[in-house]
């Protein structure tokens, strides 16, 4: 098999975007800038009540392969869709954006999973998503020799959520590692690490992840201290590398006693905040797994990054390759 | 019943949107700008070609009716969709708009309707349909009572395609006109035009329509010219009220011997036409069943067209109420 840049892992999940107000997310419960895990009757009742949407192919790790690939580096991911339509429509969008993808299929139910992002006038996003043939993703979805011929396998922390995705990734640790690869993880969600703090530190400090990603709340919420000073100092410990993303800040990346501080692009107008730290991790995994130095990689995961917020939906519309030639970074 | 201002009648779509270079469109043999009418097979190996895509609630009298509910109009629509995902994806978003909606759906195959619309870089769309449930469209979809309430009942030329929506609008035809209501179309596209020629001047000469929108590529069609002002001329004979629209010219009103000429607004980028045509009706009719004069009629349209033309997907994601409270014509 020929080298594969990056392997992304998640939940594979279709995007249901609609415009809202601020007070729809205090009057549904719903908690803005995060990602609220729901069950079936919850969405029902959600889309119910939602606006009229968008439909766009998403989930965390999918939008870092898609992005990976525009970029014109070689991606692949593994993600469980459903036998349906929007499984149909998840399948054929990573594909087209050139993205190996060959996870099979779940053949009954639960459908296709689907997050409904709510967009605030602020440009935030707040993601509801139902699971459904995600909760199936496991060990026996695992190609190894996909696993051994990618770079970077990089997945998200997302995946903890769903049963038995979690042993697919220690599988995948072994292979990678056994085949002299690396391991790559994004935090994904400040409640996540919540949720799973223990068993993220423990994937760093055992080596089991070499790269890590997080913004700055999410690192904030793994050692669970406010001061964002000491969370890198500690992160920089805990992992090999780290890149810690701070939305129009820009991003710290931290190696040993190495720190590089990237500046964000300037942006004409924030649409919707949705896939930007899959696109940072996207553009930093391109140029890692293509010789790039640091800085660099930084400045790609930006460029990516800034211009996913100036649209609506997860996976910019522009070719990544293009836009970082333009740049001066291709 | 309440009193609706408009009832659209059309194909119920979902509109599959991505991006493409002109030569994608000669390759595949699709005619620039136009609606082009696949089959199954086709459908298949036309999504196989093409990139990553978005999905949007579609379908040109939908798309009206939509734009009729977001400037606070009362908005119905009949469509037929099937008992599947995209098909639950169609009827929420229309009626997420505020529009009224219950043609019951299709248990079995074919599948809800899909176009694949390509969108060059200069914004223009190439649509390529695939009517799937929409053929089982027909005079048992008729609710007499919601045709006895409108003000005004609009219908797309698309809909002499498939073989028995054609019934269903006859019938509307007489039941609108029984209750002193009145009949609206849309010459959809100018191929559709050329195909349905003579039945089309047949429902504005008998009368069975009252209010035609074209634009000039449609008019001269239908009355196989190169002249506009012909087309114009004879138009005006032919129907009680015509508007035709003439993209960034604006749009000419007639009604017997009286002309009103609008103009387009002015945009700041022109991103997707998708909508225009559908959206100028909206605002048109929304403004016609709401006492507005010819010019107002004729400005609201211009309004909705040019706000949708300036965005990906085929209904404004602005509430158009607003818009035209800012511009003075609510």
């Amino acid at each position: 098999m020929t080298t594969i840049d990056v392997l992304c892992i998640g939940n594979a999940i279709v995007d249901i975007i609609a415009r809202c107000e601020e007070e729809f997310l205090t009057d549904n419960g719903i908690i803005k800038g995060a990602m609220n895990l729901i069950d079936a009757e919850r969405a029902e009742l959600l889309y119910d009540r939602m606006g009229p949407a968008l439909e766009a192919s998403g989930g965390s790790a999918g939008n870092t392969a898609a992005g990976v690939a525009s970029f014109g580096g070689a991606a692949a991911f593994f993600g469980k869709v459903a036998k349906d339509q929007l499984g149909d429509i998840y399948a054929h969008d990573i594909r087209a954006q050139g993205v190996r993808f060959a996870t099979a299929p779940l053949a009954g139910p639960p459908p296709t999973a689907r997050s409904m992002i709510f967009v605030t006038p602020d440009g935030e996003r707040s993601m509801n998503t139902y699971l459904g043939a995600c909760v199936e993703l496991g060990p026996e979805d695992v190609e190894e020799a996909v696993v051994a011929a990618s770079k970077v396998t990089y997945f998200e922390g997302y995946l903890w959520d769903p049963p038995r995705a979690k042993e697919a990734i220690r599988q995948c640790a072994s292979i990678a590692h056994a085949n002299g690869r690396e391991m790559s993880m994004t935090l994904s969600d400040p409640f996540c690490v919540d949720r799973y703090r223990e068993e993220f530190l423990d994937l760093m400090r055992s080596g089991t992840v070499d790269i890590v990603f997080a913004n700055a709340s999410e690192a904030k919420s793994l050692y669970q201290t406010d001061d964002l000073e000491e969370a890198l100092a500690r992160i920089a410990k805990d992992c090999r590398l780290a890149a810690v993303t701070r939305s129009e800040l820009g991003s710290i990346v931290l190696r040993g006693d190495e720190r590089v501080e990237i500046d964000a692009i300037e942006i004409r107008e924030l649409v919707d905040t949705t896939g930007a730290g899959d696109l940072y991790a996207a553009g930093f995994l391109y140029g890692y797994t293509n010789g790039k130095t640091l800085d660099e990689c930084g400045r790609l995961g930006s460029l990516a990054a800034g211009l996913v917020i100036q649209q609506v939906g997860p996976r910019p519309m522009q070719q990544l390759s293009k836009e970082a030639e333009k740049v001066g970074l291709a």
